[in-house]
Protein backbone atom coordinates (compact mmCIF):
# COMPACT_ATOMS: atom_id res chain seq x y z
CA UNK A 1 0.00 0.00 0.00
CA UNK A 2 2.38 2.67 -0.79
CA UNK A 3 -0.98 5.63 -0.88
CA UNK A 4 -4.44 5.44 0.90
CA UNK A 5 -7.45 5.62 -0.88
CA UNK A 6 -9.93 7.67 0.39
CA UNK A 7 -13.65 6.96 -0.46
CA UNK A 8 -15.73 9.96 0.16
CA UNK A 9 -17.79 8.12 2.25
CA UNK A 10 -15.15 7.82 4.62
CA UNK A 11 -14.81 11.59 5.31
CA UNK A 12 -16.30 12.91 8.68
CA UNK A 13 -15.62 16.51 7.74
CA UNK A 14 -13.92 18.60 4.92
CA UNK A 15 -10.54 17.28 6.18
CA UNK A 16 -11.08 14.48 8.21
CA UNK A 17 -11.32 10.96 7.26
CA UNK A 18 -11.81 7.91 9.39
CA UNK A 19 -10.06 4.84 7.84
CA UNK A 20 -11.28 1.43 6.88
CA UNK A 21 -9.99 -1.44 9.08
CA UNK A 22 -7.81 -3.07 6.35
CA UNK A 23 -6.23 0.54 5.79
CA UNK A 24 -5.78 0.74 9.91
CA UNK A 25 -4.35 -2.04 10.24
CA UNK A 26 -1.87 -1.66 7.25
CA UNK A 27 -0.95 1.87 9.52
CA UNK A 28 -0.48 -0.29 12.90
CA UNK A 29 1.11 -3.66 11.86
CA UNK A 30 3.28 -2.51 8.46
CA UNK A 31 3.83 1.05 8.56
CA UNK A 32 3.95 1.18 12.56
CA UNK A 33 2.34 4.50 12.06
CA UNK A 34 2.62 7.15 15.32
CA UNK A 35 -0.59 10.33 15.40
CA UNK A 36 1.05 12.90 13.73
CA UNK A 37 2.90 11.02 11.30
CA UNK A 38 2.49 12.16 7.64
CA UNK A 39 0.74 9.56 4.98
CA UNK A 40 0.33 9.80 1.11
CA UNK A 41 -3.06 9.91 0.45
CA UNK A 42 -5.65 10.58 -2.55
CA UNK A 43 -9.53 10.26 -2.69
CA UNK A 44 -10.80 7.28 -5.36
CA UNK A 45 -11.43 8.99 -8.57
CA UNK A 46 -9.74 12.37 -7.78
CA UNK A 47 -6.78 14.24 -6.40
CA UNK A 48 -3.89 13.01 -4.18
CA UNK A 49 -1.44 14.57 -1.36
CA UNK A 50 -0.60 14.48 2.22
CA UNK A 51 -2.48 13.97 5.36
CA UNK A 52 -1.65 13.76 8.88
CA UNK A 53 -2.04 10.40 10.93
CA UNK A 54 -4.29 11.31 14.09
CA UNK A 55 -4.64 7.96 15.45
CA UNK A 56 -7.80 6.04 17.17
CA UNK A 57 -10.66 8.70 18.20
CA UNK A 58 -12.84 7.90 21.26
CA UNK A 59 -14.10 4.62 19.62
CA UNK A 60 -10.94 3.12 18.38
CA UNK A 61 -11.55 4.26 14.85
CA UNK A 62 -8.79 5.57 13.53
CA UNK A 63 -8.76 8.84 11.80
CA UNK A 64 -6.58 11.29 9.50
CA UNK A 65 -6.52 14.38 8.25
CA UNK A 66 -5.89 15.97 5.06
CA UNK A 67 -3.50 18.92 4.64
CA UNK A 68 -3.69 18.94 0.36
CA UNK A 69 -4.60 17.46 -2.52
CA UNK A 70 -2.84 19.01 -5.39
CA UNK A 71 -1.23 16.07 -7.24
CA UNK A 72 -2.61 14.17 -10.32
CA UNK A 73 -2.48 10.75 -10.55
CA UNK A 74 -0.42 9.22 -12.81
CA UNK A 75 -1.95 8.90 -17.03
CA UNK A 76 -3.91 6.48 -17.69
CA UNK A 77 -2.51 3.47 -20.38
CA UNK A 78 -4.71 4.45 -23.53
CA UNK A 79 -5.45 0.68 -23.83
CA UNK A 80 -8.55 -1.30 -23.40
CA UNK A 81 -7.84 -4.84 -22.21
CA UNK A 82 -9.78 -7.54 -23.85
CA UNK A 83 -8.97 -10.71 -21.96
CA UNK A 84 -10.37 -14.11 -21.63
CA UNK A 85 -11.64 -15.07 -18.40
CA UNK A 86 -8.17 -16.71 -16.77
CA UNK A 87 -8.20 -19.37 -13.89
CA UNK A 88 -9.21 -17.46 -10.35
CA UNK A 89 -5.53 -17.26 -8.66
CA UNK A 90 -4.30 -15.95 -12.27
CA UNK A 91 -7.05 -13.41 -12.50
CA UNK A 92 -6.55 -11.94 -9.26
CA UNK A 93 -2.95 -11.33 -10.03
CA UNK A 94 -3.65 -10.08 -13.12
CA UNK A 95 -6.20 -7.97 -12.72
CA UNK A 96 -3.92 -6.75 -9.65
CA UNK A 97 -1.14 -5.71 -12.45
CA UNK A 98 -3.56 -4.42 -15.10
CA UNK A 99 -4.83 -2.23 -12.63
CA UNK A 100 -1.10 -1.03 -11.09
CA UNK A 101 0.01 -0.51 -15.21
CA UNK A 102 -2.95 2.43 -15.37
CA UNK A 103 -5.25 0.33 -17.70
CA UNK A 104 -8.80 2.01 -17.17
CA UNK A 105 -10.88 -0.08 -19.18
CA UNK A 106 -10.92 -4.00 -19.07
CA UNK A 107 -13.59 -6.66 -20.58
CA UNK A 108 -13.36 -10.09 -18.96
CA UNK A 109 -14.74 -11.85 -21.87
CA UNK A 110 -15.76 -16.22 -22.20
CA UNK A 111 -13.94 -18.15 -25.23
CA UNK A 112 -14.24 -21.98 -25.84
CA UNK A 113 -11.05 -22.64 -23.89
CA UNK A 114 -12.02 -20.98 -20.85
CA UNK A 115 -13.77 -23.29 -18.33
CA UNK A 116 -17.00 -22.81 -17.07
CA UNK A 117 -16.13 -22.87 -13.90
CA UNK A 118 -13.85 -19.82 -13.38
CA UNK A 119 -17.55 -18.02 -14.01
CA UNK A 120 -18.15 -19.02 -10.44
CA UNK A 121 -15.21 -18.13 -8.71
CA UNK A 122 -15.81 -15.75 -5.74
CA UNK A 123 -13.26 -13.52 -7.09
CA UNK A 124 -15.75 -12.39 -9.49
CA UNK A 125 -17.98 -10.75 -6.75
CA UNK A 126 -17.66 -6.76 -6.83
CA UNK A 127 -16.70 -6.65 -3.74
CA UNK A 128 -13.89 -8.94 -4.31
CA UNK A 129 -12.93 -7.34 -7.62
CA UNK A 130 -12.96 -4.07 -6.53
CA UNK A 131 -10.59 -4.66 -3.50
CA UNK A 132 -8.58 -6.19 -6.20
CA UNK A 133 -8.76 -3.11 -8.43
CA UNK A 134 -8.19 -0.98 -5.81
CA UNK A 135 -4.77 -3.10 -4.56
CA UNK A 136 -3.59 -2.33 -7.77
CA UNK A 137 -3.67 1.35 -7.74
CA UNK A 138 -2.22 1.36 -3.71
CA UNK A 139 0.36 -0.09 -5.41
CA UNK A 140 1.27 2.11 -8.62
CA UNK A 141 -0.17 5.35 -6.45
CA UNK A 142 -3.05 5.56 -8.63
CA UNK A 143 -6.22 7.17 -8.00
CA UNK A 144 -8.51 5.92 -10.39
CA UNK A 145 -10.75 2.78 -10.78
CA UNK A 146 -10.61 1.04 -13.94
CA UNK A 147 -14.04 -0.18 -15.18
CA UNK A 148 -14.67 -3.62 -15.59
CA UNK A 149 -17.03 -5.36 -17.89
CA UNK A 150 -17.84 -9.25 -17.74
CA UNK A 151 -19.17 -10.71 -21.02
CA UNK A 152 -20.03 -14.30 -20.26
CA UNK A 153 -20.76 -14.72 -24.10
CA UNK A 154 -17.82 -14.30 -27.06
CA UNK A 155 -20.17 -13.99 -29.87
CA UNK A 156 -22.84 -11.65 -29.02
CA UNK A 157 -19.70 -9.30 -27.73
CA UNK A 158 -17.60 -9.67 -30.59
CA UNK A 159 -20.36 -9.53 -33.12
CA UNK A 160 -22.42 -6.35 -31.52
CA UNK A 161 -20.84 -4.33 -28.93
CA UNK A 162 -16.87 -4.93 -30.12
CA UNK A 163 -17.55 -2.21 -33.04
CA UNK A 164 -18.32 0.45 -30.92
CA UNK A 165 -15.74 -0.16 -28.17
CA UNK A 166 -12.78 -0.29 -31.14
CA UNK A 167 -13.65 2.66 -32.37
CA UNK A 168 -10.78 5.14 -33.18
CA UNK A 169 -8.42 2.48 -31.55
CA UNK A 170 -5.88 0.17 -32.75
CA UNK A 171 -7.22 -3.63 -32.61
CA UNK A 172 -4.45 -6.41 -31.88
CA UNK A 173 -5.22 -9.92 -30.79
CA UNK A 174 -2.15 -11.61 -29.19
CA UNK A 175 -2.04 -14.44 -30.86
CA UNK A 176 1.10 -16.49 -32.18
CA UNK A 177 -0.05 -17.66 -35.53
CA UNK A 178 0.45 -16.07 -38.73
CA UNK A 179 0.76 -12.97 -37.23
CA UNK A 180 2.90 -9.70 -36.91
CA UNK A 181 5.68 -8.65 -34.65
CA UNK A 182 3.79 -6.77 -31.85
CA UNK A 183 4.43 -2.86 -32.20
CA UNK A 184 6.58 -0.78 -29.97
CA UNK A 185 5.78 2.60 -28.56
CA UNK A 186 2.37 3.43 -29.77
CA UNK A 187 1.16 7.18 -29.87
CA UNK A 188 -2.80 6.24 -30.44
CA UNK A 189 -5.06 4.36 -28.67
CA UNK A 190 -5.71 0.80 -28.88
CA UNK A 191 -7.75 -1.91 -28.21
CA UNK A 192 -5.65 -5.12 -26.85
CA UNK A 193 -7.42 -8.73 -26.95
CA UNK A 194 -5.47 -12.12 -24.83
CA UNK A 195 -6.41 -15.25 -24.96
CA UNK A 196 -6.93 -18.29 -22.63
CA UNK A 197 -4.39 -20.85 -21.98
CA UNK A 198 -4.50 -22.71 -25.03
CA UNK A 199 -5.19 -19.85 -26.90
CA UNK A 200 -8.39 -18.52 -28.67
CA UNK A 201 -9.94 -21.36 -31.29
CA UNK A 202 -10.31 -21.27 -35.03
CA UNK A 203 -13.45 -19.82 -35.12
CA UNK A 204 -12.85 -16.73 -32.68
CA UNK A 205 -9.71 -16.00 -34.24
CA UNK A 206 -11.66 -15.69 -37.55
CA UNK A 207 -14.45 -13.53 -35.71
CA UNK A 208 -11.60 -11.22 -33.68
CA UNK A 209 -10.07 -10.72 -37.76
CA UNK A 210 -13.57 -10.05 -39.06
CA UNK A 211 -13.93 -7.41 -36.73
CA UNK A 212 -11.07 -6.32 -37.74
CA UNK A 213 -8.00 -7.14 -35.12
CA UNK A 214 -4.85 -7.81 -36.02
CA UNK A 215 -2.94 -10.73 -34.75
CA UNK A 216 0.48 -9.78 -33.74
CA UNK A 217 3.07 -12.68 -31.39
CA UNK A 218 5.84 -11.41 -28.36
CA UNK A 219 8.03 -14.02 -30.10
CA UNK A 220 9.03 -17.71 -29.74
CA UNK A 221 8.68 -17.88 -26.25
CA UNK A 222 4.78 -18.96 -24.70
CA UNK A 223 4.17 -17.01 -21.74
CA UNK A 224 1.83 -17.46 -18.99
CA UNK A 225 -1.23 -14.38 -19.00
CA UNK A 226 0.64 -12.92 -16.40
CA UNK A 227 3.51 -12.15 -17.96
CA UNK A 228 2.42 -11.95 -21.11
CA UNK A 229 -0.46 -8.93 -20.23
CA UNK A 230 2.92 -6.76 -18.41
CA UNK A 231 5.26 -7.92 -21.69
CA UNK A 232 2.75 -6.60 -23.42
CA UNK A 233 1.74 -3.65 -22.05
CA UNK A 234 5.11 -2.32 -21.29
CA UNK A 235 5.66 -3.11 -25.83
CA UNK A 236 2.95 -0.99 -26.91
CA UNK A 237 3.57 1.74 -24.35
CA UNK A 238 6.83 2.09 -22.54
CA UNK A 239 7.33 5.27 -21.97
CA UNK B 1 4.55 -27.89 -19.75
CA UNK B 2 4.62 -27.17 -23.36
CA UNK B 3 7.16 -28.92 -23.90
CA UNK B 4 8.69 -32.11 -22.29
CA UNK B 5 12.67 -31.68 -20.56
CA UNK B 6 14.66 -34.59 -20.65
CA UNK B 7 17.68 -35.11 -18.81
CA UNK B 8 19.99 -37.41 -20.35
CA UNK B 9 20.08 -38.90 -17.31
CA UNK B 10 16.60 -40.69 -18.28
CA UNK B 11 17.86 -41.97 -21.12
CA UNK B 12 17.35 -45.76 -21.51
CA UNK B 13 19.10 -45.89 -24.87
CA UNK B 14 19.89 -43.85 -28.29
CA UNK B 15 16.00 -42.97 -28.85
CA UNK B 16 14.48 -43.74 -25.44
CA UNK B 17 13.90 -41.81 -22.38
CA UNK B 18 12.11 -42.67 -19.16
CA UNK B 19 10.00 -39.90 -18.24
CA UNK B 20 10.06 -38.60 -14.51
CA UNK B 21 7.14 -39.01 -12.08
CA UNK B 22 6.20 -34.94 -12.46
CA UNK B 23 6.33 -35.59 -16.57
CA UNK B 24 4.60 -38.81 -16.42
CA UNK B 25 1.71 -37.05 -14.63
CA UNK B 26 1.38 -34.15 -16.52
CA UNK B 27 1.24 -36.61 -19.49
CA UNK B 28 -1.82 -38.57 -17.67
CA UNK B 29 -3.62 -35.93 -16.10
CA UNK B 30 -3.07 -32.72 -18.21
CA UNK B 31 -2.54 -33.72 -21.60
CA UNK B 32 -3.99 -37.38 -21.58
CA UNK B 33 -1.65 -38.73 -23.63
CA UNK B 34 -2.44 -41.81 -25.46
CA UNK B 35 0.46 -43.88 -26.23
CA UNK B 36 1.70 -43.28 -30.31
CA UNK B 37 0.92 -39.51 -29.36
CA UNK B 38 3.21 -37.27 -30.66
CA UNK B 39 4.55 -34.78 -27.83
CA UNK B 40 7.33 -31.85 -28.14
CA UNK B 41 10.63 -32.71 -26.58
CA UNK B 42 13.89 -30.95 -25.59
CA UNK B 43 17.29 -32.14 -24.22
CA UNK B 44 18.24 -29.69 -21.23
CA UNK B 45 20.60 -27.01 -23.08
CA UNK B 46 20.67 -28.76 -25.65
CA UNK B 47 17.94 -29.27 -29.07
CA UNK B 48 14.35 -29.21 -29.05
CA UNK B 49 12.27 -31.66 -31.25
CA UNK B 50 9.35 -34.07 -31.45
CA UNK B 51 9.18 -37.72 -30.02
CA UNK B 52 6.36 -40.91 -29.54
CA UNK B 53 4.10 -41.62 -26.36
CA UNK B 54 5.21 -45.08 -25.43
CA UNK B 55 3.03 -45.64 -22.99
CA UNK B 56 4.00 -47.15 -19.56
CA UNK B 57 6.45 -49.97 -19.33
CA UNK B 58 6.18 -53.13 -17.40
CA UNK B 59 7.26 -51.11 -14.50
CA UNK B 60 4.51 -48.68 -14.76
CA UNK B 61 7.37 -46.12 -15.92
CA UNK B 62 6.32 -43.82 -18.41
CA UNK B 63 8.50 -43.85 -21.95
CA UNK B 64 8.82 -41.70 -25.12
CA UNK B 65 10.74 -42.44 -27.52
CA UNK B 66 12.53 -39.29 -29.64
CA UNK B 67 11.72 -39.06 -33.82
CA UNK B 68 13.71 -36.03 -33.97
CA UNK B 69 16.06 -33.49 -31.96
CA UNK B 70 16.60 -30.77 -34.77
CA UNK B 71 15.10 -27.52 -33.39
CA UNK B 72 17.17 -24.63 -31.71
CA UNK B 73 16.31 -23.16 -28.80
CA UNK B 74 14.92 -19.54 -28.76
CA UNK B 75 17.45 -17.19 -28.59
CA UNK B 76 18.93 -16.25 -24.59
CA UNK B 77 18.40 -12.65 -23.64
CA UNK B 78 21.10 -10.94 -23.51
CA UNK B 79 20.74 -9.44 -19.87
CA UNK B 80 22.54 -10.87 -16.67
CA UNK B 81 19.90 -10.07 -13.49
CA UNK B 82 20.72 -8.89 -10.51
CA UNK B 83 17.93 -9.06 -8.28
CA UNK B 84 17.73 -8.32 -4.38
CA UNK B 85 16.39 -11.24 -3.30
CA UNK B 86 12.55 -10.48 -3.16
CA UNK B 87 10.28 -12.67 -0.46
CA UNK B 88 10.17 -16.50 -1.11
CA UNK B 89 6.23 -16.51 -2.86
CA UNK B 90 6.94 -13.59 -5.20
CA UNK B 91 10.93 -15.35 -5.56
CA UNK B 92 9.14 -18.47 -6.85
CA UNK B 93 6.74 -16.32 -9.59
CA UNK B 94 9.34 -13.88 -10.23
CA UNK B 95 12.39 -16.59 -11.17
CA UNK B 96 9.53 -18.82 -13.38
CA UNK B 97 9.28 -15.41 -15.07
CA UNK B 98 13.28 -14.71 -15.68
CA UNK B 99 13.30 -18.40 -16.75
CA UNK B 100 10.37 -17.88 -19.22
CA UNK B 101 11.56 -14.81 -20.67
CA UNK B 102 15.09 -16.10 -21.70
CA UNK B 103 17.53 -14.45 -18.73
CA UNK B 104 19.80 -17.16 -19.08
CA UNK B 105 22.22 -15.49 -15.87
CA UNK B 106 20.73 -14.19 -12.15
CA UNK B 107 22.30 -13.23 -9.39
CA UNK B 108 20.32 -13.08 -6.09
CA UNK B 109 21.60 -10.72 -3.79
CA UNK B 110 21.62 -9.41 -0.22
CA UNK B 111 20.08 -5.89 0.65
CA UNK B 112 19.36 -3.82 3.74
CA UNK B 113 15.98 -4.37 3.04
CA UNK B 114 15.92 -7.97 2.26
CA UNK B 115 15.09 -9.73 5.55
CA UNK B 116 17.52 -12.25 7.14
CA UNK B 117 14.52 -14.96 6.67
CA UNK B 118 14.73 -14.84 3.23
CA UNK B 119 17.80 -16.21 3.24
CA UNK B 120 16.08 -19.63 4.67
CA UNK B 121 13.87 -20.16 2.46
CA UNK B 122 13.46 -23.87 1.51
CA UNK B 123 12.89 -22.41 -2.54
CA UNK B 124 16.23 -21.49 -2.38
CA UNK B 125 16.85 -25.19 -1.93
CA UNK B 126 19.14 -26.49 -4.77
CA UNK B 127 16.60 -29.06 -6.33
CA UNK B 128 13.62 -26.51 -6.05
CA UNK B 129 15.50 -23.72 -7.44
CA UNK B 130 15.93 -25.94 -10.47
CA UNK B 131 12.84 -27.41 -10.21
CA UNK B 132 11.31 -23.62 -10.81
CA UNK B 133 13.88 -22.44 -13.85
CA UNK B 134 13.03 -25.63 -15.64
CA UNK B 135 9.07 -24.86 -15.07
CA UNK B 136 9.94 -21.70 -16.41
CA UNK B 137 11.83 -22.90 -19.62
CA UNK B 138 8.97 -25.91 -20.10
CA UNK B 139 6.57 -22.94 -20.18
CA UNK B 140 8.46 -20.34 -23.10
CA UNK B 141 9.84 -24.06 -24.26
CA UNK B 142 13.23 -23.26 -24.14
CA UNK B 143 15.93 -25.59 -23.09
CA UNK B 144 19.07 -23.67 -21.68
CA UNK B 145 18.83 -23.59 -17.78
CA UNK B 146 19.87 -20.19 -16.38
CA UNK B 147 22.97 -20.00 -14.21
CA UNK B 148 22.09 -18.92 -11.15
CA UNK B 149 24.38 -17.69 -7.77
CA UNK B 150 23.35 -16.29 -4.33
CA UNK B 151 25.81 -13.27 -2.78
CA UNK B 152 24.43 -13.19 0.35
CA UNK B 153 26.72 -10.02 1.06
CA UNK B 154 25.91 -6.65 -0.92
CA UNK B 155 29.49 -4.84 -0.57
CA UNK B 156 31.62 -7.79 -1.48
CA UNK B 157 29.72 -8.80 -4.45
CA UNK B 158 29.16 -5.31 -5.45
CA UNK B 159 33.03 -4.33 -5.14
CA UNK B 160 34.77 -7.43 -6.24
CA UNK B 161 32.74 -9.59 -8.58
CA UNK B 162 30.59 -6.64 -10.17
CA UNK B 163 33.56 -5.19 -12.08
CA UNK B 164 34.20 -8.63 -14.20
CA UNK B 165 30.80 -9.29 -14.12
CA UNK B 166 29.93 -6.00 -15.73
CA UNK B 167 32.72 -5.77 -18.72
CA UNK B 168 30.96 -5.49 -22.48
CA UNK B 169 27.51 -4.24 -20.99
CA UNK B 170 25.42 -1.36 -20.15
CA UNK B 171 24.91 -1.14 -16.31
CA UNK B 172 21.34 -0.53 -15.56
CA UNK B 173 20.25 0.37 -11.87
CA UNK B 174 15.89 0.34 -11.59
CA UNK B 175 15.92 3.09 -9.35
CA UNK B 176 13.12 6.23 -9.71
CA UNK B 177 15.19 8.52 -8.09
CA UNK B 178 17.06 11.22 -10.67
CA UNK B 179 16.80 8.60 -12.53
CA UNK B 180 16.87 8.88 -16.67
CA UNK B 181 14.01 7.18 -18.66
CA UNK B 182 14.75 2.93 -19.10
CA UNK B 183 15.73 2.62 -22.62
CA UNK B 184 14.21 0.87 -24.91
CA UNK B 185 15.03 -1.39 -27.62
CA UNK B 186 18.87 -2.61 -26.66
CA UNK B 187 21.04 -3.97 -29.50
CA UNK B 188 23.86 -4.55 -26.89
CA UNK B 189 24.29 -6.52 -23.99
CA UNK B 190 22.97 -5.69 -20.57
CA UNK B 191 23.20 -6.12 -16.67
CA UNK B 192 20.35 -4.83 -14.68
CA UNK B 193 19.95 -4.92 -11.32
CA UNK B 194 16.73 -4.75 -9.63
CA UNK B 195 16.30 -3.85 -5.29
CA UNK B 196 13.63 -5.06 -3.03
CA UNK B 197 10.48 -3.61 -1.79
CA UNK B 198 11.33 -0.41 -0.58
CA UNK B 199 14.22 -0.03 -2.46
CA UNK B 200 18.16 0.27 -2.55
CA UNK B 201 19.28 2.22 0.22
CA UNK B 202 21.53 5.40 -0.27
CA UNK B 203 24.50 3.53 0.21
CA UNK B 204 23.94 1.00 -1.68
CA UNK B 205 22.60 3.41 -4.85
CA UNK B 206 26.15 5.22 -4.43
CA UNK B 207 28.11 1.64 -4.32
CA UNK B 208 25.92 1.21 -7.81
CA UNK B 209 26.86 4.17 -9.15
CA UNK B 210 30.36 4.04 -7.82
CA UNK B 211 30.43 0.41 -10.00
CA UNK B 212 29.49 2.27 -13.21
CA UNK B 213 25.69 1.67 -13.05
CA UNK B 214 23.19 4.14 -14.10
CA UNK B 215 19.68 4.79 -12.30
CA UNK B 216 16.76 4.39 -14.65
CA UNK B 217 13.15 4.45 -13.62
CA UNK B 218 10.02 3.07 -15.42
CA UNK B 219 7.90 6.33 -14.62
CA UNK B 220 5.34 7.27 -12.35
CA UNK B 221 3.83 4.51 -11.18
CA UNK B 222 5.34 1.93 -8.69
CA UNK B 223 5.22 -1.69 -9.61
CA UNK B 224 5.67 -4.87 -7.72
CA UNK B 225 9.14 -6.91 -8.54
CA UNK B 226 7.11 -9.76 -10.26
CA UNK B 227 5.92 -7.05 -12.38
CA UNK B 228 8.44 -4.86 -12.70
CA UNK B 229 10.57 -8.04 -14.00
CA UNK B 230 8.66 -8.18 -17.32
CA UNK B 231 8.30 -4.46 -17.87
CA UNK B 232 11.64 -4.23 -17.70
CA UNK B 233 13.17 -6.83 -19.75
CA UNK B 234 10.53 -6.01 -22.48
CA UNK B 235 11.15 -2.62 -22.64
CA UNK B 236 14.95 -3.30 -23.18
CA UNK B 237 14.64 -6.04 -25.67
CA UNK B 238 11.14 -5.85 -26.94
CA UNK B 239 11.99 -7.93 -30.07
Amino acid sequence: MNIILLDPKQAIDAQRYQLDLRQAEHLNKVIKAEPGDKLRVGIINGLMGEAKYLGENGEGKAEIEVIHLTQQAPKPLPLTLVLALPRPNMLKRTLLNISAMGVKRIILLNSAKVEKSYWQSPVLKADNLQRILLEGLEQARDTYLPELQMMTRFRPYVEDLLPREMVGKLALLAHPYQADDCPINLTQESILAIGPEGGWNEFEVSKWHEAGFKSVHLGERILKVETAVPVLLSRLYPA
